[in-house]
């Protein structure tokens, strides 16, 4: 089994042994709902990963692991609301299930409660991981902030769209990386250089979600293919094919885009084409793979064992690849 | 000057200093102008107070004094989404002015600054602060769930009010001192009791708030009088005065609580009337006085000299009486 399987398999255990059955239970519901929906449960796994690499003790980072969970999940909750957004994980959302108020409130508690899990470890990594875990909060509403911006900007550079990703979903990958190796007390350059090494496979990943979302498989994607496009959300593909895009292709994005289609499929259809037409798929592919060697790079800077190197291209692959 | 009048001037210099004009401002701009309404920063002045009377350093207590202020505005910024409320501290709500989605994020990110303040402090305090930080702050949700809950549930006690209030104001009251306290390395018998002494006050303070409401000069409380009434809110006084009622003025009540009266100043001098009748306003200040007589005998407890004691005395009359 790899190192990555193994540390996923105990992850859940964990989570699985978790009690959050709690009164008043109209906040705790939702927290145990969404906590049960699963999902890939990437960032504790990788935390727990990048603390055994570089030899740190399980029971000093399971709880942090835990902590990261939940304020993804938090984020998510409070997303949804923001976005609208009726399904999560093939479930009706919280705000959708419950109400906004609920969402609202049982949010606000997962990020206490990613707080506690998170400061239970040895007290003399504390002032390091919440340094780095109060950053990334704050950058991750950053982020949001941003996507939420660009929904009624016309003007989105490919640029502002970079730092949109990285702060909304790259530096958590970092973070939940460097999290892990604050905790095995390995060198300020490894945790600098795993923290690095996230953050751009964090960029590549999300390119690639982006990618999936036009150009995936339905199933092994596991959401709707074209939700980007039905939303107009302002993608990479989105923002690239309307640079390249002249003529007859340019008047199709608008037509689509902008005066809202009311079929979707169709509509999914139509820009997929035009997408496929100026070959939007290439740039995004080419920007994954520049991200991706990127990450590689800083993953050379890293001392470690041959084998903990080779663990960690194999994540880079696994969230590149994304066949799991 | 009295202690607390000298520590509310240094907090206010303290947050004066603080500079939230970061990008994007659609973030950044409701936080600056919920901190710069001000309030009666009553927590992080308790606070900076406890840890003062206890021996302890202004360096270290001054950035989680400000945490707890930032925490304390994030829970005012999301309780006005989830009530609907237009107004506070005399200017627009932040999901009024702005959205309900800028309030959210606004407000996660003003959670995440909060602890950003907290852990800048000597790092030997971070786990015992973060403790009682990171319970506080479930606790605080859960009672503003129940707050919620209440709303439409008929049959509410005394008792389930009591624990509601405890939960959504009395602990924190009591956290703010207790953080203060550990960051001055006082026994922990001492950290206990003003902890116990601030829980009981915070209990007196809601019930004043309660009484004020409808009781209190507009001008001195700096609220709408009556704005309970008029949203029929589950308070100590509503669910005494339906206890007492009967007649007449059990008609009345349901009258005007239940069938939501059209004319909001009729319905507010008519609920008046009725509890003025009932004698409710004496059940409330008995209740008052027993909880500011038990947090004094959480005073007597606490070793500390004189003068000091007289402060956190002056303290308990001050939050009581509510004349500043």
């Amino acid at each position: 089994m790899q190192k990555y399987e193994y540390h996923y398999k105990k992850f859940n255990e964990f989570i699985n042994n978790q009690n959050f059955s709690f009164e008043p239970h109209e906040l705790y519901d939702p927290i145990a709902y969404t906590l049960a929906l699963g999902g890939k449960r990437i960032r504790p796994v990788i935390a727990l990963l990048a603390c055994n690499i570089f030899g740190g003790k399980y029971e000093n980072i399971i709880s942090p692991a835990m902590g990261i969970e939940i304020f993804h999940n938090f984020t998510l909750l409070h997303d949804d609301i923001m976005d609208d957004a009726p399904i999560r994980r093939g479930k009706e959302t919280v705000y959708r299930k419950w109400s906004p108020n609920i969402a609202i409130l049982s949010g606000d508690t997962m990020f206490a409660l990613a707080y506690k899990y998170i400061t239970k470890t040895n007290p003399k990594y504390l002032p390091d991981i919440l340094e780095v875990f109060n950053k990334t909060a704050i950058e991750v509403c950053e982020g949001q902030q941003l996507d939420m911006n660009y929904e009624d900007q016309s003007q989105i550079t490919i640029e502002d769209y970079l730092n949109m990703i990285r702060l909304k979903t790259a530096v958590f990958i970092g973070a939940s990386l460097k999290i892990g190796a604050i905790i095995s007390d390995t060198t300020q350059e490894n945790i600098d250089n795993i923290y690095s090494f996230g953050e751009h496979l964090g960029m590549a990943f999300q390119l690639q979600d982006d990618l999936l979302d036009v150009f995936g498989d339905e199933e092994k994607f596991g959401k709707q293919i074209g939700g980007d496009i039905i939303t107009n959300k302002k993608t990479f593909l989105y923002i690239k094919a309307f640079e390249l895009a002249k003529g007859e292709s340019l008047e199709s994005l608008k037509q689509h885009f902008i005066t809202n289609h009311p079929d979707h499929q169709q509509k999914v259809q139509q820009i997929k084409k035009v997408y496929s037409d100026l070959k939007v798929d290439k740039y995004v592919r080419d920007e994954i793979f520049r991200y991706y060697n990127l990450s590689l790079i800083y993953l050379e800077k890293i001392q470690v064992d041959q084998e903990s190197r080779n663990e960690l291209k194999m994540l880079a692959d696994r969230l590149i690849k994304r066949d799991y």
